[in-house]
C-alpha cells in the first residue's frame, strides 16, 4: 500500500477526516460537514487593445485565498475559444488540485472568447477551405483571415502583462487551444516560444493554408533548436477513418517533433479514435494537465525512505521544471507526515516533514501542534511542550492546544 | 466525409455560424459574438427528510429554458458524494449537450452533498476497515456504518418525488457514485432496480464487511434475472499494482455480470491504469455518459439515405432505450438538413427533415421558413410562398422572411 493511495483511500473512508477534526478544530469527531456548493465564478474583464483596436472580454478565475499563505501566487492556463472550454479547464484544475486529490497546482485560469475566430486564430491569409476550395466572394467567412500573429501580439504585449499586473501570478504559463486554437498555440511555440511554459494543442487544423504550419515547423525544426517547452497535441476520430486529415496531419507533426534534433522539449501525443473533433476537448485537456504535471506529487516509496530531504528534492526539482519556488501545501505535507506516524520506523521522518511545515508556515499553530504531537509519541516531552506553547502562542484561544499543553506536562 | 464530422468542422470554422446568422437573425453576416460567461448555478433546497431524520441540503442544476419548447422536461443524474462530483457531472452534462457536440440530451443533475457518509454509504453495518482491521473502539469510523438501504429508501421516497414533483422531470433517471457511492449505486441495482434507469460505479469498494455485496450479486444474478437497465463500472491504479483488492474485485465483478444469464442488462467494464481513486471519476463519469447515451446522436450515413423515416427510426429507437418520447432538437434537425441541401442528391431528404422539424415546432417561424427555402431550392416556389407566409405569420416582423417572400413572388 502506497502512501498515496493510502491517503485517498482513508480519505475516502473518513479516517482522515477524522484525523484533522481532531486536531484542527476544537469541534472534535463526528462535526456535520456543511457543504457550500461554490461555482467556477471568475472574474469578467473588459480589456481595451490597441494592437486588436477593439475591446475584448476575459474570463479569469482565481483559486480561493490560502489564509495561510496571503501572498500566494499562481501559475497562469490561457485558453483560446474561452466561451467554449473555458469553465471545463476551470472546474479540472479546481478539482485536480484539490488537497485529496493533488495531481496539478492551484491555477489562474484565463478564458479569451472570440470577437472574429477567423481573423484571430489563423496565422496566414488564405481563402481556400478545408477540402482545398478557394472561396473568393465577398461574404467569404474566409476572408478576415490572417490575423493571428497581431492576435499572439496582443496576448503577449497587452492580455499578459495585464493579468500579471492585475493577478497574484507566478511565471509558468499554460497556452491552451482546440482547432483553429490548436494552430495558435502551436504557432506561438514555434514563432515566440518564450511566451508560454507548456502549449496544448487538440485536434490542430494543419489543413490550414496548404499545411502552412507543419511547413513552418519543418524549417524551425530543422535547425537543431533548443525548447525547453512542454507540448501535449491530440487528434481524434474526425474522418470516418485513420485516413483523415486530421490524423494524417498530426501523425507529420509528431514524427517532425520526434525525429528532430530538439533539445529539452517534453511532449506527448494522444490519439483518441473514440472521440469526434468536439468532444476530444474533454479528454484531452485533462490528459494535457496530467502530463504537464506529470511528477506533481510526492512520489510512493518506502515510508522509511521518505523524509525531508527527499521532499526537499522533490520541490527542488518541481522548482526547476516550472522556472520558480515551489511550496509545498501545509495540508500536503502534513497529510504525508501523519501517514508516516502509523507506519513502523517512520517516525523520525514524520518529525522531519512536520519541520518543513514549521519552516514554511511559521505563522501555523497547527504545524507546531502537530510537530509537538510526533514528538510526544517520540517520547520527548520537552520537545513536544515547547512546540505545544509555540503553537499556543500562535493562537491562544485553541483549547485543544491547551489540552494537550496540560496533558504533555502532567506526564512530566 | 460524414455529416457529423462535416457540421462539426463547419462550426469549428464559423460556416454554420454563417449559415444561421444569415437564417436566424436580423443582423446578418459578421456580427461580432458577445459571449457572456454562465456559470453551474444550481438550485440548493433543503429537504427535512423523515427516512433519515435531518435536514439534506441538495443542489439541482437545470438546464437554460428552451423558448421553442416552454414544457421540455429532462432525464435526470443522482450523483452521491455531491461536494465532490457534482459541478464535474454538470459542466460535463452541459457540454455534452450542445448543439455542436451533441452526444447526450440535457439533464437535470442532482448533487447529494454527504452528512454522514459511512452511514449512508454502507450496505451493512461492519466495524472492518480495508485491511481486515476491526476497529470496535467506541470513537471508530465505521461505528455508524449500515444505514445504506436506509439511504436508498430516503432518496426513492422522498428525493425522487420531490425532485418530480418541483421540475420537469422525464422518467428516464442515472445513479452515479464512487468508491462508497459506487457500492450505494450497485446495491441499489441488485436490490430496487426500477429506482432508476443506468447505474454508474466508479471503483466501487466491493472490499466492504468481507466482499458483502460481491456475494449478493453473485446470489442474485443466479437466478438468471430480467434486468433491463444500464450499468458502467471500472477501477483504476489504486493499489501500485493489478493485484489490487479494487482490480480483483472489480475482475470479479464482471465476470459475475458476463457470465450470468441476465437478460437486458446492458453493461461495461473500463480498467483505467493511469489514474489513481481520486483523479479516475474525471475519465470515469465521462465515459458512463458516453456509454450510456452511446447512439445519441443521428447515426452517419450516406446523405442519399437520411430521411425522414431514418430520422425518425432513429427517435423511436432511443425513445424505447430511454422510456419516453424523445423530440430532436430543432437545431440538430436542421442543421444536419442545411447540409444534406448542399449534398447532390439529397434534397429530397433535407425537406424530409425539414418538414419533421414543422411538425415538431409548428411555432417556429425558422422551422417554415427553412423548408420555404428547400422548396426554392427544388424549384417549387409556390410551396416556398406558402411556407414563407406561414413563417412570417408567426413572425409578422421579420425582414429576413419578407425579403424571401418578396424574392420568391418576383420570380414567378
Amino acid at each position: 500500500m502506497t502512501h498515496r493511495n493510502w491517503l485517498t483511500r482513508h480519505f475516502r473512508n473518513n479516517n482522515i477526516i477524522y484525523i484533522l477534526l481532531l486536531l484542527l478544530t476544537p469541534k472534535g469527531l463526528f462535526a456535520q460537514t456543511d457543504p457550500v456548493f461554490k461555482p467556477i465564478a471568475p472574474d469578467i474583464i473588459k480589456l481595451s487593445s490597441k494592437v486588436l483596436d477593439e475591446d475584448r472580454k476575459i474570463y479569469i478565475y482565481v483559486p480561493p485565498a490560502d489564509t495561510l499563505m496571503p501572498g500566494k501566487r499562481y501559475p497562469v492556463l490561457y485558453v483560446l475559444d474561452g466561451d467554449n472550454h473555458f469553465s471545463m479547464l476551470a472546474e479540472y484544475c479546481r478539482y485536480l488540485s484539490r488537497w485529496d486529490v493533488n495531481v496539478t497546482p492551484e491555477m489562474i485560469i484565463v478564458g479569451i472568447p472570440n470577437t472574429n475566430r477567423t481573423r484571430d486564430l489563423t496565422p496566414t491569409h488564405s481563402v481556400v477551405d478545408y477540402y482545398g476550395k478557394p472561396d473568393t466572394s465577398s461574404k467569404s467567412w474566409l476572408k478576415p483571415s490572417g490575423g493571428g500573429n497581431n492576435f499572439l501580439k496582443f496576448i503577449s504585449s497587452e492580455l499578459i502583462p495585464y493579468v500579471d499586473a492585475h493577478y497574484k501570478t507566478e511565471p509558468f504559463r499554460i497556452f491552451a487551444g482546440h482547432s483553429f486554437g490548436g494552430i495558435t498555440t502551436i504557432n506561438c511555440l514555434l514563432t515566440q516560444p518564450d511566451t508560454f511554459g507548456a502549449y496544448i494543442a487538440i485536434s490542430p487544423s494543419f489543413w490550414w493554408d496548404k499545411e502552412y504550419l507543419l511547413n513552418l515547423a519543418d524549417k524551425k525544426l530543422k535547425t537543431n533548436p533548443v525548447i525547453n517547452k512542454m507540448i501535449f497535441y491530440s487528434d481524434a476520430n474526425e474522418g470516418g477513418s485513420d485516413k483523415s486529415t486530421f490524423h494524417v496531419n498530426l501523425l507529420k507533426f509528431d514524427s517532425l517533433i520526434t525525429q528532430s534534433k530538439i533539445t529539452g522539449l517534453d511532449h506527448k501525443y494522444v490519439y483518441y479514435p473514440e472521440e469526434i473533433h468536439m468532444t476530444e476537448p474533454v479528454k484531452g485537456y485533462y490528459d494535457a494537465l496530467r502530463f504537464i504535471y506529470k511528477q506533481w506529487d510526492l512520489p510512493d516509496m518506502d515510508p522509511k525512505l521518505l523524509n525531508a530531504s527527499v521532499v526537499k528534492q522533490h520541490y527542488q526539482q518541481l522548482s526547476a521544471r516550472y522556472g520558480y519556488a515551489i511550496i509545498p501545501t501545509e495540508l500536503n505535507i502534513s497529510n504525508t507526515a501523519m501517514y508516516l506516524m502509523t507506519q513502523p520506523g517512520a517516525l523520525d521522518n514524520a518529525i522531519s516533514l512536520f519541520e518543513i511545515n514549521a519552516e514554511n508556515y511559521p505563522a501555523s499553530s497547527t504545524a507546531f501542534s502537530q510537530l509537538g504531537d510526533a514528538y510526544l509519541k517520540k517520547g520527548n516531552r520537552s520537545k513536544a511542550i515547547t512546540y505545544y506553547k509555540k503553537a499556543l502562542a500562535l493562537n491562544p484561544g485553541l483549547q485543544s492546544i491547551k489540552a494537550k499543553l496540560t496533558s504533555a506536562s502532567e506526564k512530566r
